[in-house]
């Protein structure tokens, strides 16, 4: 897969010289996590959700992530603004469907959001994913802990369905855009003991897919650096806490030579 | 007291063995740390506000947290709603009373959800308990600054008044169900230079309270690991954000058996 | 500027003796970290937005932030109470206009705040000021992409025509009360890496308004102890979160005799 990594890597480039501004309606609890991601990567972060500026703010976006993290009816309605703004002028969306089926308020939501709006992402664990495709799996609050027996399949079916990328991340990271699968094996077991590691990764695709119009090279792209970055700062790590000082540093720190090598991506044939 | 000590090891093990989901409601400031501290510990943590998911959301949860720290009407009424529903399903509620003393609105609220609901454990410094039992103290914005003259009566008092437990918080911890009194002697100084550690205690003792029914016990068990926690990370603070990483991390660390041999509670009789 | 450096000196050493209140009605991003800055500097801080208790709330505070980064009309309008209430106290008010110039939304609320209220510093960066000031700048989400001909003179202008002291923040900090300007020298580029420094400073800036009633001294200090402790961690930064680690440490170890020997404060003639 080394046309792959040299994409992401070449992505990653052009996130650091044209800094994209990546518009964020997201949760509260990974808020600031989320723009340090973002300025870390090298994008600017902006949070937004007023209804009365939404639609002006994420005209300068280069992506737009939607959240449903810590969602209210209020919230959402934001969303749907921003996003309706986003699909006027082209501006790729990025769905993270926190929880989904864990509550029928954030089932409907997520659903919603994908009839509502032309999405061109949406990344979830398992069990998120598996709500919103009717596969299966068991969310816990916002944690899978049930998963799905063919992650892959699952992935590339709700891509063709839908007519959007999907990744389901986990131990190996799947994407797929119906047509093409990619697995991604970067990551580390510390990545599960701190919370809101999804949304950072979301976050991290969405710098992405600012620049790289192919969306399934722009998710695994975020996927394999975020993953790897993860792997360099284990070494750094004493406990959770200590870690993510170690993968904040290492996501500002990662040169674009070192994602091309370091990425393990491996194209997944059709079943 | 080794059979305390040895109950909140157990409980320790119980955490980690069985990752009980913790639904919060809380204030905007501790909302990412005190997910992290629940994750630490072993449990799962959660935050959902919305008024349409949070009786659905709490009812997979183990314990539900109520804290004020930011509170507005809105997810008052929400914390009510989800409080309700926990106790129709004999959840646990643990309530954080930040501020109380402070305004108006927050004692007369923390009053509210005492009243409307079945809170099983309040923790709060001497000042917002002060203000709640009707003992003196003086809160400055949410920082005790003036204490009680005999916060373990104060305790027991309330507890007994109110047929929940009391736990307050500073240089030693007292818990109170109204018949027992404990006195938590783990902590360390830097506790108080870092913002929202008495709501990170209040989560300790949440994970605690989803599998001790003793809600006693289940206070002392949060308060005790949380404290040995902050004197094991005192040892590499070079500040107070140095050492809130290490505490995070001891969180995480700390072993069932070192818990049950580095708890110092003590027995108080009563006056 | 030797005078200056006693004087900023003297204010953090009251800081840290009577611990004055800093009320922040702020934005969603950086809440824990502007916390923890006041807290780390020796004042206390409380962060209250709901309309029934902020006016009773900031009865009690030492200065009040208002900071629009995730305004809403909601919020706004808890502003305007909190705000009229220092006011008619007396009570500092301090200002950081995130993203004016981004929406129309964030630079009228800039505008109505200035207007409806005594504010006594404004702090942003140069394309902030420049969109309030009417002085050019281009911001993008709420960084500053482009930057002002003659800060020290839009400074001194919005100053004199305002009737406060405007603070611009950047590789070089301009204060001015509109008849006297200064420069902050102190500073470091990790600065630029982390998000929500500038909403950092601010806070900095209103625990010394707290304490200092010459505004233009307050801002001053604010700004060289915030740069100070940015140089000091440096030493210590292996990438922005450890960079952030190491300067809330600093925030809180920095001594008044360390501030005094170390702010590089100049006077700035009139053009």
């Amino acid at each position: 897969m080394s046309e792959v990594s040299e994409r992401i890597a070449a992505a990653l480039y052009r996130i650091r010289e044209t800094r994209p501004l990546i518009h964020h309606i997201t949760n509260l609890v990974v808020m600031n996590d989320t723009a340090n991601v973002t300025l870390h990567l090298g994008a600017l972060p902006v949070m937004a959700h007023a209804r009365e500026e939404v639609a002006e703010m994420v005209g300068m976006a280069g992506a737009l992530v939607l959240n449903i993290g810590t969602l209210t009816s209020f919230w959402v309605e934001s969303m749907l603004i921003a996003g309706q703004a986003a699909n006027e002028r082209g501006i790729p969306i990025v769905l993270d469907p926190v929880g989904a089926g864990a509550t029928a308020m954030r089932t409907a939501t997520s659903q919603r959001l994908l009839e509502r709006l032309k999405v061109c992402i949406v990344r979830g664990n398992e069990a998120e994913i598996g709500a919103l495709s009717g596969s299966g799996g068991v969310v816990k609050g916002v944690e899978s802990v049930q998963g799905l027996e063919n992650p892959t399949a699952v992935a590339r079916m709700m891509a063709e369905k839908r007519g959007l990328v999907v990744a389901i991340t986990g131990r190996r990271d799947y994407v797929s855009d119906g047509k093409r699968s990619l697995g991604v094996d970067n990551g580390h077991p510390w990545l599960t003991t701190v919370t809101g590691t999804g949304c950072m990764a979301t976050t991290a695709i969405a710098a992405f897919a600012a620049v790289e119009g192919d969306f399934l090279i722009a998710a695994a792209g975020g996927l394999a650096l975020f993953g790897l970055a993860a792997e360099l700062a284990a070494e750094r790590a004493q406990g959770p806490a200590s870690f993510k000082v170690a993968l904040m540093d290492q996501i500002h720190n990662l040169q674009p030579e070192e994602l091309a090598r370091g990425a393990r991506i491996v194209a997944i044939p059709l079943d």
